[in-house]
């Protein structure tokens, strides 16, 4: 594969590499291609068994001097399905006016780009860069970031501070970075109670009403009223089931889902038991998966050097928000202080997902002042 | 075929006969077979189109002398399926000690042989009987016994009292009949919201935490205490229904379906008329489906002599019931006065359904005593 001349030419050739989440294959041989020649070490693995996985992922690192600060960028190749509409096939990159469209153009294959950009000039003494790249961040993301994690963990590959390129803008590049997100939490929950005859209501327990009388209590939580960096956390019902088809008969088990949404003043196992509490006292039962913890990575150097890059380039201040779901920040945040910082994301996960040419640009240029001051320029 | 000799015999060969709902052809041949030497002008008629028919029917009348009185048994020679484990096929009948085992043995063919039997050594000029018979009461019912109530008013066959043979009884054969069925009517409810992501709340509308409540509100209530003749109305949550696999979507709609059960005090308009204005509070929508009306022929003439047949073959004073579900007796009752009893249902719509040899034989007694005195022997 060639390399690249422009941030365009590289954000059309990944976009030109099908990879639907779990992405394998070209869409790293592709990456790969570019980062090689800058002089990375790049470890290619893929870890995991159905059902989710297997996965591939890419850890790129070029060493600095000893002793030298080690700035990574992440991100993910995986991309999630185009679905149908599409004015223009999704996997065919296609420039038209100021705008290049394509599956992945903001979310996140343009930011990949940027990013290789950004490295392509940064002399190699200036100190340690890496890229952790994933190739299951759309999909359950167990074998994702996670592994590649381990991976660097045993390698002794810890980087300083990491900067996520998830499309955080919103109205216009550079209006919002994010320096935290929320934790979520799902809850699945069960009530028995014992089948009948709708005609014979004493020789049965109808699971519906407690079910009924439990979400309610749920609903009716007031969690928290949000902190200086975020938002009140939050329940919402997600599903509700009876499996009974027939309307004489009273139904044997009830259950739900919920999700939460929540801020750094709980924990995902927390918030499990205290919705396993309230479920019990209305006989039903709990099974919780915690998605995420919340994550905070307080105002101070690094969001002022994220900042500052982005001012310069955009004259922008941006909002540092916590807002919005989660991304593989709540994993990497074990490593090192975590920002996250992209595109404008109005066509994210749409059809006719497109970016601004000149946000290409101007994102590459942003990263390439971040990894400077980042590297203790 | 051969006319049969006994109850038993006969009891025998309709359960011989498969008809799971809805019946057709061969067993109402077999019942033909034995009301036709007996006298009776034997009408059958296929009604109804797909999805709820087409459905067979039988109406057998022996005409008395004019202005003599008419009494009608009625019944339904469809049985519910089978269900897996039997002891013994379920419709190859089979004599174990006491019992007669097979689908159908007390709901109701054991009935009709006892019906059939009972009839046999009634003069003609004692009055007018007639069978009303279904091959659609386990089913929908949508062409059964309300198709032969529209043939017998066209052809001017309306009785003074009818019997319905369902198994009323209990511990005992006579220790209960019904005098009337309580209502039913099933509520399907739609709350329709706006989907989004569990991220972004303010941009959706969860309908989920509106059907809880409304639902809530439903099951809070008390539609009344009972009767003298009654047990309470009750309502029933028969099923919740959210689909939504994603768990980090808030979902677009949410549904339920609730089923009321309600004596005389209620008809089932009024009723879905207050689950209607209780849903629109909640933004939700409704559609109800009428099963039956309640229905309940007060305690008198009737009912005493039905009770004083029971007693004279069984010593039992039965207990004048209006509890269970609903019966073709909802519809019956357009008609004339109408009475339910026949057989123990312990084992109704169960496996190894069987009945009693000796009640078949009680039974028969009974009923012919019925019949002598609706006559007004």
């Amino acid at each position: 594969m060639q390399v690249a001349e422009t941030v365009l030419d590289l954000a059309e050739a990944l976009i030109a590499c099908p990879s639907v989440t779990p992405a394998a294959g070209l869409v790293f041989d592709c990456l790969e291609a570019q980062l090689a020649p800058l002089g990375f070490a790049v470890h290619r693995a893929v870890t995991g068994e159905a059902p989710d996985g297997p996965v591939e992922n890419l850890f790129a690192i070029r060493q600095g001097p000893p002793g030298s600060r080690h700035f990574a960028f992440a991100g993910h190749v995986d991309v999630v399905p185009p679905g149908e509409g599409w004015t223009s096939a999704p996997f065919a990159p296609e420039r038209r006016g100021d705008l290049l469209h394509g599956r992945g153009a903001v979310d996140m294959k343009g930011a990949i780009a940027a990013m290789v950009a950004a490295v392509r000039d940064i002399p190699t003494d200036a100190g340690t860069l890496s890229f952790i790249i994933t190739g299951d961040e759309e999909g359950p993301a167990k074998y994702g970031t996670v592994a590649l994690i381990e991976h660097m963990r045993s390698v002794g590959a810890i980087p300083d501070l990491c900067l996520v390129g998830e499309p955080t803008s919103s109205a216009r590049l550079g209006d919002v970075m994010k320096i935290g997100r929320r934790g979520s939490v799902n809850i699945w929950i069960d009530v028995e109670g014992t089948q009948g005859h709708v005609a014979y209501p004493h020789l049965a327990d109808n699971p519906a009403p407690k079910l009924v009388a439990l979400l309610a209590e749920l609903d009716a939580l007031v969690l928290d009223e949000g902190t200086d960096w975020f938002q009140a956390s939050n329940l919402e019902i997600t599903q509700i089931a009876i499996d009974n088809p027939a309307t004489n008969v009273i139904p044997a088990k009830a259950s739900a889902r919920v999700s939460i949404r929540f801020n750094d003043l709980h924990t995902g196992e927390g918030l499990a038991a205290r919705v396993a509490e309230i479920a019990a006292r209305h006989d039903g039962t709990t099974r919780a998966v915690i998605s995420g913890e919340a994550f905070l990575t307080l105002p101070g150097e690094f969001s002022r050097l994220v900042s500052e890059a982005i001012e310069v380039e955009t004259s922008l201040v941006p909002e540092a928000s916590t807002s919005g779901g989660t991304s593989d920040a709540r994993f990497l945040r074990a490593l090192c202080p975590v920002i996250e910082f992209g595109l404008s994301n109005a066509t994210m996960h749409k059809r006719d997902e497109a970016v601004a040419i000149a946000d290409l640009e101007v994102l590459a240029r942003i990263y390439r002042r971040v990894a400077d001051a980042a590297l203790g320029d």
